[in-house]
């Protein structure tokens, strides 16, 4: 049985919950054809940057049935993942980076139950050294509820 | 135009990458429909779970195209996600844990790139205290190489 | 031979180095000597608190020739010492937390060489929860140069 | 007033309580005095190392008045200091570090009170890449209760 026939049995079988997850997958399949370098898990996200200015970015991340953990609030790894992907990509556009930056360790604390319709992350340098950039992070909601905060060390890669 | 349409022209016009990727959302629907606690990502991400023994847990993910972050090896975010996983449903399953335990704080330790076939998390309880339960956990891969390694601790939910 | 004598021979054949540091532990002794529920630590960092407002106290802690690791800056256990004074301080003094504070967990990041002639700690409440408080640290020296950043889990005491 | 004329008031009105805490001071002095290239903090914690293999050393605090926090259990800053110095001193003998590392960042977790007679910190190297030095450090006391559990990161001085 071949793919399609595969997507069309599932399809027309499918309950209400099942269709909202298809149509987040398909839509981060379409996204990812037209912007090739975006990651599958970003664009399963819906991950979008914002540059605040020369030492901070925003990312935000719409709720989503894909981030549910068990007890129905956000996936702290989801939230993790938010803020990995942030401060990283924040450290990859220190000045004097030229490839990039991989994330050394990443430090999470988990301060209120991730509820909302989306959680918005906010990554600013700490201090951008010769081989280490250090990184903070802060994720919050859309009414401004401190959800999770975090430190990362990442390093830079060199030509 | 509805959902069946959209995914049938996706599947025609659709490369051999993209068709990887639909086979594991597919999957991952086909997985979730009949285990219907599972979480979606808990699904996507094909976790599996083996018990070790009563403060041992060792969780299984499968690489695949969703893992990969920017530059080809697997997203920190992913790896985070792994450990938090096994960790919390490890914490979750102490004695005297009757409600599960949330996380309060979760630091993962990158070692080595997230290269291999597939990543195994050995999740260990290393304090079991009144209200918080203290976890180690450590992801390597299938040749027994040391990827990441991390420390959590979570609270236990009273009744 | 008693403490008395022991000391005397020692005093009489002390370089300059060594009566900079007698000063100090007779300083120390004497402020212990006065403020008994001092702890001996405290005292010998010549910690001094100053509460800033319901969330936020600092902690100075002058240089000298006591805190110096083996290349000549702030020994990093000693800054760390700093923070989780600090920081186990003001989180014993938050709203509804009777018989204080202990550290759970504690997180530091050294960013600058410590050097300075001062450092000065702002310890800052991040989440008062019902068990746990969160806690911010930052040190500085007397040029507001950041030297540490640091976060910590602290768990409160029930009557 | 001169230093000896007000140590020797100090010592004629002293408690036994400071005679042990004077006793402590000035065998720190004496011990730096005969081996200078120790550190103050590290002469009065009397810290002494013993290197296991080539990955791993050990290094041990006895208890003493010195190390009670306000509670009589020992100071989480102290317990801080004996890790960060063994991982530390480890990290600093890998193969191929001339000059020595500095701290990164170290995380401690606090799993039991800091009670015992001595306590005993190993410290192992987990990963030991080109520039940084990644540790895991456990502390018992002789009982072989573990009381903190840590990990650090440092960094390679180059020549």
């Amino acid at each position: 049985m071949d793919i399609k026939k595969e997507w069309i049995e599932f399809i027309e079988n499918s309950t209400e919950q099942e269709q909202k997850a298809m149509k987040l997958f398909l839509n981060s399949l379409q996204v990812k054809r037209e912007k090739t370098s975006l990651t599958h898990i970003a664009s399963l996200l819906q991950l979008k940057t914002k540059r605040i200015n020369e030492h901070i970015l925003e990312m935000e991340m719409p709720n989503s049935p894909l981030l549910d953990n068990s007890i129905g609030i956000v996936h702290g790894g989801l939230t993790a993942t938010l803020l990995d992907t942030a401060m990283g990509t924040m450290a990859s556009l220190v000045p004097g980076n030229k490839r990039g930056a991989v994330t050394v360790e990443l430090k999470v604390d988990f301060l209120t139950p991730g509820v909302g319709e989306t959680f918005i992350c906010r990554a600013e340098v700490v201090h951008n050294g010769r081989q280490l950039v250090r990184m903070d992070g802060k994720v919050r909601n859309e009414k401004d509820v401190l959800i999770a905060s975090a430190t990362g060390t990442f390093f830079k890669l060199s030509e």
